[in-house]
């Protein structure tokens, strides 16, 4: 793979995105040139059509369809909205600037179309993304939350007002944003050979100072907290078009255990979507066994987390994998969760001096 | 003032801190070398004890004092954590590495040093901060949340390892993280006249992409909700070293209307510390009649938001300003709120080409 593959994907990718909103205009259009009520077909989002699929590692929706038809009363309305979003997203994406869901729902009122909450309006949203195949990052859509990352790695701009410019992501110490204007970049070049994802801030910034992007060849990631899904579509690109392994860091219970899965495997919300996951990502730590091995000082788990991890063991997701069912298991045996910060009792310098290195080296071993 | 005043600020400032960790150190080792048991006497942050001081425009701490003494059996524990928690701080800002209040308590246990939860030693740093009158990150003790600011000021690095860097914060157009690197470095220069700080990084991206930093010289900061601390005291640095004048715009309801006057008045919380408000600074909206004034979609007010209002027009600083009391008042009659985001119903463009010029005309006239 290497650079040279990267070169044109953003550019490549905008105009598939293009294509694809065009293809759903043009298929309206000729319908109601033959004098047909246009409709349109999509995957089924209901749950029993959400299945995982053991082949790409994600969950992905079924055989299922329905069919949104004008000539139908009760569709005229859906099928207006969904012609409006398309619409509205071909002009975000053409005019190159960025939205939100919640600017969505009021954009919707300057064309006197109606939405009778937000609900709706992101509802709509979904169905143009499972009609398309595109995420609505891809419509230049993006939410609130933001996330971080810091390493060797020179970006292209290609938002307006940038085009030619390039930034190394070591540039400001306390990390680079992840939004619209990096996610849209190209990749020009990079010494890494590793990508590092950290589910807290406070713990990347330490990685940071304790020099873990020189010493480890890394691009550091502050997801913080669940990943976004353009901070988990820009891991995926890391993985894929730089070729670089990723290791995934979080604390020691089962909502960090669940922010480095849905990494891996994507979410069951995102099931009509493709590329927002990294299969071959790997969950680090803090593993329940690490909590026993290196004596971390813990919390109880209450019963909140009892429950979840009886859900996560159900989870296909973590399925035949000896790995995730092991740490289940140690989690429940053990009753207790531990901080990433826990470490800190041996030390500022000890996660990144001793956990750190037998880690990645025992990963790649596994 | 302008910028040759603001060259040293920074070093002086950890130089300051640096003193005042010593001068601590200096008294307690000075009474247990006279054979007296050490004690230390702080202002008391019992609620009695917070007033609020038109002189200064924010709350500050009476003249009632706490004295805790090692001779007291039931002091010797805090008076302890306290000398520890001197010392933590000390090492962490001599060695230049960042922290944070959960790992101050984990990392309590590598001194084999106590914490009951972390309840306790959050207090006992909150205790160090009102005895030295410096807050937790000058001891570099930070956050999880982030902020971001966008716009033509050039910074010069302190940290380690970018010594002698500088970084335009026009070069990532995503915005760049306001983080320990960031607060902590000096002001080289700036074309800004202004600064607009926004509740919401949505809107932050948006005024990004229409050039509002350009068109309207201004240096843009995202809050991302209720600003951190650390960006708090950002704001009051460029009004004050940079003699910026500050245009805050929220969202349309109570706790906007609150996210804005903590950036101007400080909180109760904060009573024993200095130099984290910015009084000069102006809320520009969005007013309660601006939602009249521009016929704004609205969500009716709840309960909660009600009850709210009431308790802002009894709190000390919303008094004597016709500007707050008016906007209260008007709440409470239309009972309505707004969200930033409610401009784009006039389009997405509207809120930066005819709202903005008018409110910063407008409130530079009030």
């Amino acid at each position: 793979m290497g650079q040279k593959k990267s070169k044109n994907t953003v550019a490549e990718h905008k105009q598939e995105v293009s294509i694809g909103l065009k293809a759903l205009g043009t298929d309206i259009y000729n319908q109601l040139d033959k004098g047909f009520f246009p409709s349109v077909n999509m995957p089924s989002r209901s749950t029993e059509n959400i299945n995982y699929d053991p082949a790409t590692r994600q969950y992905i929706l079924g055989e299922r369809t329905v069919n949104r038809s004008a000539r139908n009363i009760r569709h005229v309305k859906p099928f207006t909205q969904l012609a409006w979003a398309a619409m509205f997203s071909n002009e975000l994406t053409s005019h190159r600037k960025t939205s939100t869901l919640r600017d969505v729902y009021y954009s919707a009122q300057a064309y006197e179309m109606t939405f009778s909450d937000q609900q709706e309006s992101n509802n709509i949203i979904t169905d143009l993304e499972t009609i398309t195949g595109f995420s609505r990052e891809d419509f230049n859509i993006f939410p609130e939350e933001r996330s971080a990352i810091f390493g060797d790695l020179t970006i292209g701009y290609t938002v307006p007002g940038y085009e030619g410019k390039t930034l190394n992501l070591t540039s400001h110490p306390d990390g680079v944003l992840i939004g619209p204007a990096l996610t849209s970049s190209e990749f020009v070049g990079t010494n890494a050979d590793k990508v590092i994802a950290i589910e807290k801030g406070a713990l990347f910034t330490r990685f940071i100072e304790e020099n873990v992007h020189n010493k480890h060849k890394s691009l550091l990631i502050s997801c913080g907290g669940q990943a976004p899904r353009q901070t988990r579509s820009f891991i995926r690109r890391l993985h894929e078009e730089l070729n670089l392994p990723v290791y995934i860091f979080t604390d020691g219970d089962p909502w960090g255990m669940h922010i480095a899965q849905v990494i891996i495997s994507g979410s069951a919300n995102a099931a009509h979507l493709r590329a927002l996951n990294t299969p071959d990502a790997v969950w680090s730590g803090v593993w329940a066994s690490d909590i026993i091995e290196y004596k971390l000082p813990t919390d109880p788990l209450d019963e909140v987390d009892i429950k979840r991890l009886y859900e996560l063991q159900r989870d296909p997701r973590y399925q035949n994998d000896p790995l995730w069912q092991r740490e289940i298991k140690t989690f429940l045996k053990i009753k207790k969760k531990a901080e990433q910060e826990a470490f800190s009792r041996y030390g500022l310098t000890y996660i990144v001096d001793e956990y750190l290195p037998r880690k990645l080296d025992g990963n790649s071993k596994k």
